[in-house]
């Protein structure tokens, strides 16, 4: 099937039209009409070709949610017209141990869609299994960061018991992940305390988001009066950035769960951890099951992400302005009203 | 009450014959006739101030069995006669969020017995709530080294949940706590491998211990064929030494428990943390309710320490071979019959 997206080329990254060719609707498949894609910071990443994974040309895309327009003889999760959202996997093994534990995401054969064309084009043809049903009341535009951003925090917020009412949760880094795990904590009754570089975001936490407290992470004096205070932390935080002190505002059992991935390996204190039984914890997304979930608990508490909808030749000026920080805290592209005119 | 042991006064760590006082039996008090007592690193370690923490003149010991000679007004647990063990605290707030849950080791105001007049002493004067009962089943010399490098094997493999039937656990470092933690998990009817620095204690460990299989750690091959196939592991190793080839023996889900202190902080790849929903813990001995547990659960499944019992002359020859890991797999001091005529 002829399609079209927008596509990098080389390691500068820059994003410019492109034509490809989609699989044909298989028989378990459903074809989905790309309404809007988010802007993660892996796409980015990946345009770059920083991890040095990238196959070029290279069309970025893995918080997708759009139109169910054809559906496979064998599907049974989907109609056409329905809602569906892909994140960032396409395919995994289906028989490994994690596959058959829903934990597809940890399956050594599962398939990026980064690995393949992603999300900034006008459709895509994807196994039922790898798609969510999105319930009618969720906006759509601000679904869209949830089907990766969404995950990877609440993942790790189920899976590490940081999810119970009255918990204290740290969210290191308002992005797109952290204020999204901001609202899903409080959904849940958390108190939540951000930390992050930035003082400038202090007002809109408190009083939008409903944050109960923010730190400035190079404030040693904020940080004195927090220790050992909070049950677990999210640490969305990519850039290089030291753990002792996080690991200090944990209590007793605390758990400091790292979902963004530092581009050098921290030095890690084990007295602490020790001292304290504290631990560090990764997560990657989540497994399709959990997503499904995910998007349900987004929907039965109006949580989708605060968002810049922006047309898709905007594109590399968001990129631009994603790598500055500057966005608050997801650019949402749409794809639907504007892709088409970029040709 | 006057007593006498052997302390180091210097950082020498040299230890001699010392003549000190212990407070008198209170109404919660016992006293116990130290009959044994295990040689811990840690105990060599504070000798020689390593840790800058110790106050001369310093008496070792935090393995402590003995007989009951005296018990206060209020006493419950205890009568004369009876068998007691005493770990590695002596006190602590009783008042705190980890006190109320029997986390006594988490207690800010903790007192370790190493900040006291430890066990290579004739008697110790105790709170009865930091003492345990020691079944009479149990080998008193053997018995020693479960109130230190027991709990603090035990302990975890309650936590983290490395405790179950067919789980596959490693552990790092074959001496006094990792050849207790292979024996606590053969007697849970894990699958038990030792990544060890040493080939020549893999006949024993295989033999003796029921290992099922034992990996020397600089064997890449070795490391190769186990990868991903642990459940957890306990790494009770205290020199430097690298954690990526242990996060890469475990599982997705996997858990890495350090229990012992390197004295280098490792560098953590977070990545693999990340993509294996691995994790990082630490763990400090254990709660007095879990000591007592642990030792009930030794009691039942017959499991002693390995040691070499040493008259109270011989301390500084063992410290020496202890520095250089040359025992199998614990000393402990023969204190009753010896100490006496050592003055």
């Amino acid at each position: 099937m002829n399609t079209y997206g927008w596509a990098a080329r080389d390691s500068s990254g820059i994003l410019s039209p492109f034509h490809f060719e989609r699989r044909a609707n298989g028989d378990k498949d459903i074809t989905i009409k790309i309404l809007f894609c988010g802007i993660c910071h892996s796409d980015l990443h990946f345009a770059k070709n920083e991890a040095g994974m990238t196959s070029y040309p290279f069309v970025p895309g893995h918080e997708i949610v759009g139109e169910v327009t054809k559906v496979g003889h064998n599907v049974t999760k989907f109609k056409i017209g329905d809602k569906a959202g892909v994140g960032c996997m396409v395919g995994s093994c289906g028989t490994c141990e994690n596959c058959k534990q829903d934990l597809e995401v940890y399956c050594p054969e599962m398939i990026w869609t980064l690995k393949t064309f992603g999300g900034y084009s006008e459709n895509i043809v994807i196994d039922e299994h790898f798609a969510v049903l999105i319930p009618n009341s969720l906006p759509l535009h601000g679904a869209a960061p949830l089907l990766c951003a969404g995950i990877t925090v609440y993942s790790p917020m189920m899976y590490y018991g940081l999810c119970k009412p009255g918990q204290h949760l740290g969210v290191v880094g308002l992005g797109g992940l952290g204020h999204v795990a901001v609202k899903f904590a409080k959904a849940l009754g958390m108190k939540v305390s951000v930390i992050s570089t930035s003082p400038s975001k202090k007002n809109e936490a408190v009083e939008r988001l409903g944050v109960d407290s923010f730190l400035v992470s190079h404030d040693q004096e904020q940080l004195q009066v927090a220790m050992g205070t909070m049950d677990g932390i999210i640490d969305t935080v990519s850039g290089p950035h030291s753990v002792l002190p996080l690991i200090n505002l944990l209590k007793t059992n605390g758990k400091l769960i790292a979902v963004g991935v530092p581009t050098e390996a921290p030095e890690i204190p084990y007295i602490p951890l020790i001292m304290g039984r504290k631990l560090i914890g990764g997560s990657a997304a989540g497994g399709m099951k959990e997503t499904q979930e995910m998007v349900d608990f987004a929907a039965k508490h109006n949580i989708i992400a605060d968002i810049e909808v922006i047309p898709m030749n905007y594109v590399n000026t968001a990129m631009e302005r994603l790598a500055k920080g500057d966005v608050k805290y997801r650019f949402v592209i749409d794809v639907a009203n504007t892709l088409n005119s970029s040709f």
